[in-house]
């Protein structure tokens, strides 16, 4: 058996550490540097700093929101469950809707898909947005504020896939509805990001970085 | 805004097709396939397939396991909240001991990790692992198995991140402990990949492919 590293202080240091000195973070705001540096770490793959897309304004504008007291929306309960809970204001609710009791009737009456149907039970004024999962839900909620929903604070995009994962992405970097956004171009993303992505505002809202 | 997929079932079609067509399966057992294109659809990368590493009989065994009442033991919430309950047999329990109360205490006894320390709380015998975030836990089943534990039907190990994630799993793959085994090599990991692995078996147990 080889020999490890066992002290959650040293492993956490070395990740970060890594991360630090083989991504490419120049061109990021130091607010969403860090933003980037944790949803590295949760995928392994320093080379997906290339391909983020974001607001220069998406950290700022998340955690004045959060320290004002607004929800977290995320797609899916891979996502919540993998927020850290005590990383965010007291007050900070997690929402998320997909096991809502009126989801199913309300995808069959809009002919979508769940993720997308559990996106009309958002209130979106103002909230921070974490999709993880379903290119149906960012396509969702874009479709939403074109048609007149109150605009988030944040949209922090990682759904991943085959189907629409790199569209729904594309479509938010390319017209973003005067809306701060960070996202993954391309079909990779996923819960593990979406929850770093709001892990990281919670450490830089609590002032543990800056 | 660019038309989008909204049929669940055109877009689970058209996902795992298009998987099918790109990912390089001809290696796997047919089953084990299975796990590969349920591993790539989680995580959007069809290039994985190259770098995953397995025993043969990896999905005969936890389908075995399975079938007769295993447990699924997860090595944090996030791969538990990814495993589809409906998809397994009525009776299997799905059990994560991260946030057991002994937790803590056991993790400052053995001075390691929490995720470490979460695993000697597991009953390994003929259990399904699935491990998607911590490289110490996977460290310490290996461990626990040199030590003398029983062991599991079926270890899909994940682990992702700069510290020990390559490390662990080559550990695995070099010496899987007479354990049936499926891992993708390198950094790269997660609890979704882990979730649907398992997802997988269940779809394989309740013989919806073969």
């Amino acid at each position: 058996m080889r020999p490890y590293e066992k002290d959650p202080a040293a492993i956490y240091a070395a990740s970060f550490a890594t991360v630090r000195a083989e991504a490419a973070l120049d061109r990021f705001p130091q607010d969403v540097a860090e933003l980037a540096v944790r949803v590295i770490h949760a995928c392994g793959m320093v080379e997906i700093a290339d391909r983020l897309a974001f607001a220069t304004d998406v950290a700022h504008s998340a955690i004045a929101a959060l320290q004002t007291g607004a929800p977290v929306y995320a797609d899916c309960e891979m996502v919540a469950s993998g927020i850290t809970r005590r990383l965010l204001p007291e007050a900070t609710e997690i929402r998320c809707t997909l096991n809502d009791p009126r989801t199913p009737d309300l995808a069959r009456d809009l002919g979508t898909t769940r993720s997308a149907a559990a996106v009309d039970l958002w209130d979106t004024d103002g909230a921070v947005i974490a999709i993880g999962n379903a290119p149906t839900a960012l396509f969702r909620l874009l479709e939403r504020l074109d048609g007149g929903a109150a605009r988030p604070a944040a949209i922090l995009a990682f759904p991943v896939g085959f189907v629409g994962a790199a569209e729904s992405k594309a479509e938010l970097a390319e017209r973003p509805r005067q809306t701060p956004f960070l996202t993954l171009r391309g079909r990779r993303g996923g819960s593990a990001m979406a929850s770093a992505a709001v892990n990281a505002l919670g450490i830089l809202s609590a002032g543990g970085v800056q």
